[in-house]
């Protein structure tokens, strides 16, 4: 196991920042990383949002739900799918691509790019020791999040992605079983092998959270996941995401 | 620069291997590595097909196509979204998810897990000096993928990842100006600052294209993403995604 596959499968979101601000160097390398991820057919199609500014941070951090660690820690990163420099292109070539920007399938393109670049910069930034952790609560109140950040049509932020130096650790999650994500030349949708594995799982993770919280929580996989998925949540993300030009078929 | 950062800024995608099989160690540290990726509230809602078989690899890649490193590789992977395992989870729970399954919201959240669980690989396959390349293509008939792959309801497959040992290299693509990318604290949404920046990298790529064409290439990034978004493409991807079961309201 190289050094690079280390950091991946050592990874663990990490919740408790140091108060100290990432260099300029750190950034630019992060940024660089994620840049360098792929993208489809070189399209290119996000934008980052560094965000320092106190203000700012703290506003976010209470629109994302007030988790603290949205406001403390080195860098927070937005990350967005925009299309919005495309329509600029475009222009440039004085061609229309409307109806392109507003498919369902560039919003994909988007979204995929997106999240290959942050995917970069979350392991570019572990493995300069620095903690991670991705912030989907910005979500919660999308629009707001997209006014407060001046976001304008074809421009949607994603996610945050929070750095900085670990203040605590934090253990390893332990995943889902590899058969279970794994399946080998065809999906294997065999319900009573399915049903087996995540029993298994459930033991594993009920194990891992008694371990850790000194033998007070006793919690499955399938318990913390059927609860959270019994009530939907952001119901508004289709009609937001419409509103940003995105997506109309 | 360390190792890690040195192997995601040399990214190029690989479009030729040799046919050498990876090894099961390799796979493995593959999906151990995706495995290990971030994953919205824990929720893991992605699944990766791995494809070897010779005459499923032919159909692929006729239906990605006809690139031939579809076919030719050392491994080839399909990342899909995936909330069927949930809607186990909640059976076992006898609870009650499809309102939540159905939601844009978590079919977002399903694509982004499955985006950075792909990174993930992508980094960890570079990491053992092999060479990797995203196939969107599998999106260009991707109902008969899904079938051909049989995916059920609530899975859906997004895009290949082609990994194997390189047969020839290819140069470092330059990527938009990191100041067009990155942004501090607010959207910065100045067109002047656009079309300049845009310009500045028509030349870089007119150059790129230039010398790597010994002088007979010379085309621009405007130019290029101008034509490729004139005629909108994969316009059933709506149409596929809802009746997946995905993105009802």
């Amino acid at each position: 196991m190289n050094e690079t596959i280390q950091t991946l499968v050592n990874h663990r979101s990490i919740r408790k920042f140091l108060d100290t601000r990432l260099t300029e160097e750190q950034v630019h390398c992060i940024i660089q990383s994620a840049q360098s991820a792929s993208t489809s057919s070189f399209i290119q199609a996000y934008t980052i949002i560094g965000v320092t500014d106190p203000e700012l941070k703290s506003k976010l951090a209470s629109l994302a739900g007030g988790q603290p660690y949205v406001e403390t820690n080195g860098h927070f990163f937005v990350f967005c799918a925009d299309l919005r420099r495309h329509r600029y292109a475009a222009e440039l070539e004085q061609t229309n691509v409307a109806a392109s920007i507003e498919s369902t399938e560039k919003f994909m393109v988007a979204v995929i790019d997106a999240s290959l670049a942050a995917q970069n910069a979350a392991v570019a930034a572990e493995s300069m020791s620095l903690g991670i952790c991705y912030i989907g609560g910005i979500r919660n109140q999308l629009q707001e999040v997209s006014d407060l950040l001046q976001c304008p049509e074809h421009v949607l932020p994603l996610f945050g992605l929070a750095v900085g130096t670990p203040s605590a650790d934090t253990d390893l999650k332990p995943r889902l079983p590899m058969e279970n994500i794994y399946h080998e030349n065809l999906y294997n949708d065999d319900s009573a092998k399915w049903m087996n594995e995540l029993r298994a799982y459930n033991e594993t993770i009920a194990d891992y959270y008694e371990k850790r919280s000194g033998g007070t929580r006793r919690d499955t996989w399938s318990g913390q996941i059927s609860r959270m998925l019994a009530t939907p949540k952001r119901l508004d993300m289709q009609q937001i995401i419409t509103a940003k030009g995105f997506m109309h078929r």
